[in-house]
Formats: structure tokens, sequence, C-alpha cells
């Protein structure tokens, strides 16, 4: 695996409307697309900072894995995604080093990317992502 | 405050040992360099992955930030650092709109850079970093 830059850092919220002003007036980036991922459970906002892209994700469910992690942790960062050439491979790449995988194969998330999650318990508490297109 | 990029992601480790052949094997990121950064109580190691780097920080001291860190919360993401072309004006910027400031001046942080903190209280549960060369 070679992931080429950060694709996102993915944070939880608990509503894009308090977050979104902070994110545009305070830090000055544009929120350029709000997007519903339904299978997720999460409505989620984008901004970009150079190659990177700051995801907030707000529960549309409190069921959802947004919604339990608000409520186990509060607000803050949820996830880091690495761009990779290519998802499956580097899925497969993880897997043969012993790393726990919560997607086996990649699978259609925000943006239209391929993406798939390694487990956090193998990868010292960080739930990382990786994505291709 | 417009930042350019993603300097760095922190992310609290227990063993820094343990973690880096996770990211150079695992991930295929190169650890190329470690450093102690004494008043902040950890040691880091720092990886690059596009224009953004990893820094991972293990406490020196259980009553350091990252001790503490890790103990509450265990391992995991600390928090995001994002570059911006001068900390001083940035900050001033941050609290004039309202923000909570962990430092209220800039001070030198890893790798020489100019940096301060912005209190996750006001940023929606993220503990956030500006920095500047």
């Amino acid at each position: 695996m070679k992931p080429t830059h950060i694709e996102h850092i993915g944070i939880a919220v608990k509503k894009l409307d308090d977050a979104i002003p902070y994110y545009e007036k305070v830090l000055g980036l544009e929120c350029y697309a709000v997007e519903e991922v339904k299978d997720q459970k999460v409505k989620t906002a984008f901004f970009k900072v150079g190659e990177t892209k700051i995801e907030l994700l707000e529960s549309t469910d409190p069921e959802g894995p947004i919604g339990k992690f608000i409520e186990k942790k509060g607000e803050g960062i949820h996830h880091i995604a690495f761009a990779v050439p290519e998802v499956e491979k580097a899925l497969k790449d993880a897997e043969n080093n012993g790393v726990r995988l919560i997607d086996k194969e990649g699978r259609k998330g925000a943006e239209g990317l391929n993406i798939g999650f390694l487990h956090p318990k193998s990868t010292f508490g960080v739930l990382t992502e990786l994505c291709s297109e």
C-alpha cells in the first residue's frame, strides 16, 4: 500500500448548521457541498484545504455510527481517510499484514469514491478509511 | 485566516516502537524523524503523506497532555494542525471571532514551527493547532 495523500478527515458534529459557520467564518474554509449518505445514516458537509477535505458528519439517526460515536465520545475527529491507488488491493494488503478489516471489499462512499475501513483495534485506535476514485 | 493545507495530524499512541512498524509496513509510509519535545512531555515520530505529516505522539510522563489523553480516551487521533501564513495573526483572528484560545501567543513546536492551539470547546470538539514556519 502506498497512500498518495490524506483524502479527508471525518469529523462528527451534532449539527452541520452550527459547525459550518465556524469552519467558514473562523477557519476561512468554504463549504462546497452537502450530501446525504443514506446507508451511513449521515449528512455530510465538505470543505477543501490543500489536497485534503474536511468532511463534517451529522447523524440522521441516533442508532447510526455517528450518532453512537457522539453519544459515547462527544463531537470530534472520527476518522482519517488515505487516498490509495486501488482500494481492493489496499484492503487485501492490509489483511495479509494481519489487520482486521471492517470492510472486506470496497463499497461506494460519499462523492462516489470507492472506500473501505480498517478496524481501529488493528490501527492503534485510529478509525482508518482507504479510498480511491 | 486562510489555511493552505493540513500541516499534520497528531495521533496519540502508547509506544512509538509498536506503532511505527504499523505505519511503515501496513500503510507503507516512511518514518523520517523521531524527536523529543520536552515541554510537551512527548516523543514524536513523523511520516509524510502528500503535503501532510502524520505525527505519532508517545507520552514521556503520565502527567503530560498525551499521557492524560490516553488514560481518558485511549490511543487515537489527538489533534489536527492547519498550516496558516502567520500564527500570531491567525490566533488573533480566531479570538476576535469568539474562539477560546489555549495559546494566546505563538510558541515553538516540533520541527521548529511556530504554533498555537485553539480550545476544543470552541471548535466543536476538535483540538485544533495552527502553525506557520
